[in-house]
């Protein structure tokens, strides 16, 4: 049965945007088909087309079922590689396996200072659909590393940051999580992040944790934290 | 420092093929250079460079580093995808966090029956190095997945397969495999298994897992499966 996200959905809706030109356009939709539809707040809602115009498609909801959110929030908070497919694909993996909120800063190392946001939550929308699931994950552009490290000390979640120091090996993840919670992970840049930058994180709240023994490119990391965390949950 | 690959390396050793062209006409590698060598195997080697010309270099041991071995081994055994750049990501993020063994098979839902195993060998070298790693995953094509399959029944591994059945909730992987073992994990195609080869494969001793609550594509479940083993060993 056909998908569609509409974040904010009631009994009789018009589908915006790309969802109504993909309906109307692409599918077809005639008066009387079933479709679902979530709105990536934790309701699928299944409905029946009421009419379907090249520019417009209005569905009526025949059924609403809760998706009950899950018992921890996980944000990856990671600086966009020059490469703009590794960060597009980091999207769509991690949207698969679930997580609620990818932030993208920019740091000292950081090649590529822009991102285009609206592409990414495309792809989000895309991969919460494929994989079924009816939350969105948050996706948000939060700017200069430090200004926003700073503003992250009174959040109420357990701050971690992948990195191997020279001289010591930090816990696993997976060991030093404790499971139940609000976590933020921060990433490194391709050129790692600037010694300054990770002092101002540590005095914030943020803990050191390894990911494993092996080099991760950025995106790789990105993913693999957001994987331990629900292993840390299970 | 520069980093090759050669998989039969002495004390006096020529780079083959794509190494020894990117040291001679890429880098451009002068006598008395120094530079990395790993061959796969579990041994990195640090070299001087004896003579370089535009087909030939030849390098000279001067310290050998082994590599310990993984206490455990991991097969992750899949279909191809139909767009290629699919599995090509899962080889090369598979390998950073650490592989021993890729098999793809060929099963009834298969829309891909061929492959260039030569260009996922290229992959999986490219990401060893890339992540600082001695060694190299076997990368294999197997053919029929039944007539595959049923040659695993002697294979000393914890063989699974990834897979939701309809009345049931097997356990998640994390929680039914056990730590120190080889492992065998069978990833369905995009069409997913038939019926009759998942039978097949609990005949021969696959017991099934789930991977999550999400639906996952066919190269996020591959390289999810292969985190998870390695959380079983943390």
């Amino acid at each position: 049965m056909h998908l569609f996200y509409q974040p904010n959905f009631s009994e009789i809706t018009a589908l915006t945007d790309d969802e109504a030109f993909h309906a109307a356009k692409v599918l077809r939709l005639r008066q009387g088909e079933s479709v679902q539809v979530t709105d990536g707040k934790g309701s699928w809602y299944e409905a029946v087309v009421q009419s379907s115009t090249p520019k417009n498609c209005i569905l009526k909801v025949t059924n609403q079922i809760l998706q009950p959110p899950r018992k921890y929030h996980i944000e990856i908070a990671l600086a966009p590689t020059k490469n703009m497919d590794r960060i597009e694909w980091f999207v769509e993996k991690a949207t698969e396996i679930g997580i609620d909120k990818i932030s993208f800063f920019y740091t000292k190392h950081s090649e590529r200072k822009t991102l285009k946001l609206e592409r990414i939550h495309k792809i989000a929308v895309s991969a919460m659909k494929q994989s079924l699931q009816a939350y969105l994950p948050e996706v948000a552009e939060v700017g200069d590393f430090e200004k926003w490290i700073v503003r992250q000390s009174d959040a109420n979640t357990q701050k971690w940051i992948a990195h191997l120091p020279e001289n010591e090996v930090p816990l696993h993840l997976l060991k030093a999580a404790t499971e139940g919670e609000r976590y933020t992970v921060l990433i490194g840049p391709e050129g790692d992040f600037a010694a300054s930058e990770i002092a101002l994180a540590q005095i914030h709240g943020f803990r050191m944790a390894t990911l494993g023994n092996t080099r991760l490119r950025t995106e790789t990391a990105a993913l693999a934290a957001c994987q331990v965390l629900h292993h840390v949950n299970i």
